[in-house]
């Protein structure tokens, strides 16, 4: 490797606000100290990515019912744990709000500005049904050969 | 390290046909990027490598208890999420279907077919109460000491 | 790096006891191996370093509801699957005592015996309120930027 900027790779399969939450502190971590984040979103993670707003789109009727099922976007997101119907997820982003730390929203436009790339994997999308129009802008769209070459010269890879 | 080829460790640690689909679709394009990989079945993972039939085996009654609510086989997981009662895999598995993707137990072949490494953790399977006859042929049967040797010669190491 | 033993660092996020399980046999698994290994606990994780006696800390409303809902310590865990209301983890470390295996409790002190940095996430405790004398003795607090630091010398990094 050429490269004199070190590497960080996080694969986001999980679509849980504390476990994005997670995600984003490490990779905005990383990207502070100048080190290049790539951050693949497969599965349960493509919901962080997802617009907010309701996009027209031809599905299938089961696509239909789980892309209507799963939360869209970044503020919608439950917990892994004690998300009580969404209760926990509330408390916990009002207590995120109290010490000031940033939402899943604000850190995803801090990754992405700090030259995060992020990638939605296209084996992921397939599956569920979804369409590229579905996410926000500035990711990028690619498979799981382009994850293992990003992640075979990180010097730190985490699945979360 | 004087192997030329890179090394892919995963350890997987669940038993949700959704994570199981991240670790062999991974492991398959890693192997199909001509990497060397290593697949390491702790706790939960133990059930995706069991034998779909039932075995006949001495188990205490807690033992018993255990390997009967838990999923016999590649087949009969379940959701990390949405699982409804298996409803959720369910339909998984059918949108994988129409989508042409393989099914975790076709992935599994494919993996052992390119030489993937897939050890069952001998820790994991005595606290579970299970023997070495219940799991699927060609699997390796070792402990922690031999998982860290590998993820020691690894570039990229994966906790599923 | 000029150091000559190997490093290895476990982002312990999960607060289950089978999780916790899975991090302290691979650590003391490596600690044995004379390996250097950094334990980094954050969000649910923090509840595996708590002490289990109950300590007086000035909290808010949502802090003392957060606290309360949590298992406090690592005697008090629960499962991540099958827990059914704390019987499926009384099982499980029955289980564990038959065949022999350490509780979680035992294993902690193994590994600050053989050396392990074990780090409470100071954002985490922030967000979720804690105060550091809520955690177990020999515990260290720190921030992202020092996980990153450790995961970046280290061979193998997990996330759990």
């Amino acid at each position: 490797m050429e490269n004199s900027k070190n590497k960080k790779t996080i694969l986001v399969f999980s679509g849980d606000v504390d476990k994005a939450l997670a995600a984003f502190v490490i990779a905005n971590g990383a990207l502070a100290m100048d080190d290049e984040v790539t951050m693949f979103f497969a599965f349960w993670g493509l919901n962080i990515l997802r617009r907010p707003e309701k996009v027209k789109t031809k599905k299938s009727f089961m696509e239909a019912m789980f892309a209507w099922m799963m939360p869209r976007g970044a503020d919608k997101l439950g917990m892994s744990k004690m998300n009580f119907g969404g209760m926990g997820a509330w408390m916990m982003k009002l207590m995120m709000k109290q010490k000031k730390v940033d939402s899943i929203k604000g850190m995803i436009k801090t990754a992405q500005e700090a030259g995060a790339r992020m990638i939605v994997c296209t084996m992921s999308m397939d599956v569920m049904g979804f369409k590229e129009h579905e996410f926000i802008d500035g990711v990028e769209f690619a498979g799981v050969a382009t994850y293992l070459a990003e992640a075979s010269e990180a010097d730190v890879n985490l699945f979360i």
